[in-house]
């Protein structure tokens, strides 16, 4: 991907090459409807509204970044698109979008919805990142730091 | 910001109205730029290689949209642009992108940047969101739910 758009210093960009992948409106949308349970193209274009060929091509660019991968039908005609793990791991990124988006694109007391814990039902809090001893992280508490090898694992 | 696209029956989603405010790449390099210190639009300019018009168009529609506002600079003849709380809060939006792209897009080993707690210095934890009583919510551990009024009050 890199050299595709201006470089941003930004080849050790993570928010850079995130963007790379998933930074236009329709994969995370696509993303979004995986999450709800569709499959299958005509469930995408029907819900998203979206022109074939823009679907098409956004399908494939995302099978080739490794978000969906495919699975034929039942009807043996067609493909069933599936969340791969790295998919599936936008979640954080689609709950930290809907709770910004839930706190600052409404109007006070416009129908909505929010998210719950699909076990208890309950409203999830909002998303807050936490430092290594569990204090929440605020917007000017973190700075970048040059990775040291081998990388830090996660978690 | 409603009918510019379709409509998604995305109204009433957080993840659909989000994006219409900063589905493109540009606007969260420029929150990214921001959170570096950057305040001017030269530097903004030099730093992310946007041309003028193009920078100039979204700094305006992200002052409309309250991500930004300006004040005079110290020169008397220019203007710097800083975040408004709005803004800051895509702070979470930011870490979650970093963190997705750190794990996903970059080779094992590959020189790169760690997000790290600005006092304790040590990297930031894997950003994960949490149910109302503290456990760590999994990709298929959520669901969408009817939002009642009064709007469920943040944390």
């Amino acid at each position: 991907m890199k050299g595709k758009r201006t470089d941003l210093g930004g080849a050790a960009c993570g928010i850079a090459r995130a963007l790379e992948v998933v930074g236009d409106w329709w994969s995370l949308l696509l993303v979004r409807e995986a999450f709800h349970g569709q499959q299958r193209f005509s469930d995408f274009e029907k819900r998203l509204g979206i022109a074939r060929n823009i679907l098409s091509k956004r399908l494939k660019k995302m099978i080739e970044e490794d978000i969906f991968r495919t699975e034929p039908d039942r009807d043996g005609r067609s493909r069933r698109y599936i969340l791969t793990e790295k998919g599936e791991d936008l979640y954080v990124l689609l709950i930290a979008l809907w709770q910004w988006g839930e706190e600052h694109c409404f109007e006070t007391g416009e129908p909505g919805h929010v998210l719950v814990d699909r076990i208890g039902g309950r409203p999830l809090p909002r998303m807050r990142p936490l430092s290594a001893n569990g204090k929440v992280v605020r917007p000017r508490d973190f700075q970048l730091s040059a990775r040291e090898k081998p990388p830090v694992a996660a978690e």
